[in-house]
């Protein structure tokens, strides 16, 4: 069958991949994902897997080593030192991020002690196109990157002139706030994006991964009143309970999800279905999709039958 | 003087605008905000400004006459009968929009009345494209649209291969909620873009108008657990006091603000500012921006004195 969509070639050849098995012309996203099979859906690595508890319930993560390894190491080694119990979410900025970490960061002698994790880490803020990376392109060209699309579930740009691939700052994304040096975010101040995408801190802050539920609680904190959204009351503060790894907790206490990939047919068949919203309420189409506007479908998954 | 930066042609020749007045290669936002004259803002017209009260703070919405004249004129009738007062935040859905209006819309005999406006309004999706009408051009393209700027202080996008432009689902844009009737969004339940911009709503449905000050209270409510984000249980609904029309209140209830002119070449050196980041936190500049990663500031004034 020939692909009528007015897509570019290479949207047409994902979109056409999906029509051959199911011929319907415009799918919505709900009919796309009713139709996905077990294969469709991924289990994030639990020893990749945060979990940052608050009192108004859980917010899952999960990291993304193959962008920030060291980062991921490093966070991972704070968690398990419990470096994240206690303290707190210190800063919310409106159309920005929320900000968590030690308040007492500032003051030598108060601050929590590091463990064995880093201080300091190298910046990893860009890394190598290679073919050990999957990298899913969407059609329709972004204002910051020459190219962008999904990386293991991870919205990514890249400029293959120069070789190098990049986590892109989209809602929900994580990243380890750093001050003026590059080296200087080890992971033990993290933020999430809550808001339009600020890709202008693309390649200038090392993206760790990607929050895969519980954005809610994140993004309708009260915003801070001081510069750059701090609290400026210790009692405005939001209390972090604790922070775990997936994989250190038995499975009663895990929060078992599913993402679905981004490297098939089905994935491609969502995009097209975000592009082109073939739902009632739609008089026009967009027939474009910006990376920032796909947000990956994560659902629930049953806890593992021993 | 030539202009040396990266950029295209077009935004050179509005970046030179300003070169020729202050030759800093780079400067920050704050040194282009700082160095502004009064001649740089603009105070919104009081009798297209609206104050949305809350028991947590005010609103204030500035009208978007030029693209959709019946809506804003309808949403007028509707505030000077003191529609709004006393109804709700109906809807908050996470990366979205938060929607008040009537809960008791969809029973007849418990609606509020409309009094002398309209129940059903033509779309005013797009406009036509005419000389009446500014627009300052961005120079880093769009995904969704062949050209986008601002018009009068308002995010938009246009087309001059059809003669239209129509404003764009930026964070902080007002719009008329409809159900599927092209029609049926009269102005009596309203939305506000709280995340990511939704620009597939672009050109499906009015927008009449921008939040200027108090996002973070409608950005930061807690999301709504039913379908959409509605609120499940009438005391999750968030009170509204009343909406007026500013120009309808005595100056010492006014909240006076200025917004940065959009169509100078201060705004064109604001743009600069916002495209590559000369705060020594950046490592690297983008080198671009997208339509909706520019908020247009704005600013207290001082009351005005008899």
């Amino acid at each position: 069958m020939s692909c009528r969509l007015p897509v570019a070639a290479l949207a047409c050849a994902i979109a056409c991949g999906l029509a051959h098995a199911a011929p319907a012309p415009r799918l919505t996203t709900q009919q796309v994902l009713d139709a996905a099979t077990p294969a469709d859906w991924r289990r994030p690595d639990p020893q990749h897997t945060l979990y940052l508890d608050l009192d108004a319930g859980r917010v899952v993560i999960e990291l993304a080593p193959q962008f920030a390894p060291l980062h991921a190491a490093n966070i991972k080694t704070l968690v398990r030192a419990h470096y994240f119990d206690g303290l707190a979410i210190l800063r919310v900025q409106d159309n920005f991020v929320t900000q968590w970490g030690d308040p007492e960061a500032e003051h030598a002698e108060r601050a929590r002690s590091f463990g064995a994790a880093q201080r300091t880490l190298a910046a990893e803020f860009e890394r190598s196109i290679d073919r050990s990376l999957p990298f899913t392109p969407l059609p329709d060209g972004d204002v910051y990157a020459r190219e962008v699309g999904f990386s293991d579930g991870f919205p990514a740009a890249r400029d293959r002139r120069i070789g190098k691939t990049w986590l892109a700052h989209c809602y929900g994304m994580v990243g380890a706030g750093r001050d003026n040096a590059a080296d200087s975010g080890p992971g033990a101040e993290l933020y999430v994006v809550i808001g339009q995408e600020p890709r202008q801190l693309d390649r200038n802050i090392a993206l760790v991964g990607r929050v895969l539920q519980g954005m809610e609680l994140l993004a309708a904190l009260p915003r801070g009143s001081g510069p750059l959204g701090f609290y400026e009351r210790p009692e405005q503060r939001v209390p972090i309970r604790r922070v775990r790894v997936a994989a250190d907790l038995p499975d009663t206490e895990r929060t078992p999800l599913e993402v679905l990939r981004t490297d098939t047919p089905r994935f491609a068949a969502f995009v097209e279905s975000r592009r082109n919203r073939s739902d009632a309420w739609y008089l026009q189409t967009a027939g474009k999709i910006g990376l920032c506007n796909i947000a990956v479908p994560v659902r629930s998954a049953a806890p593992t039958t021993p």
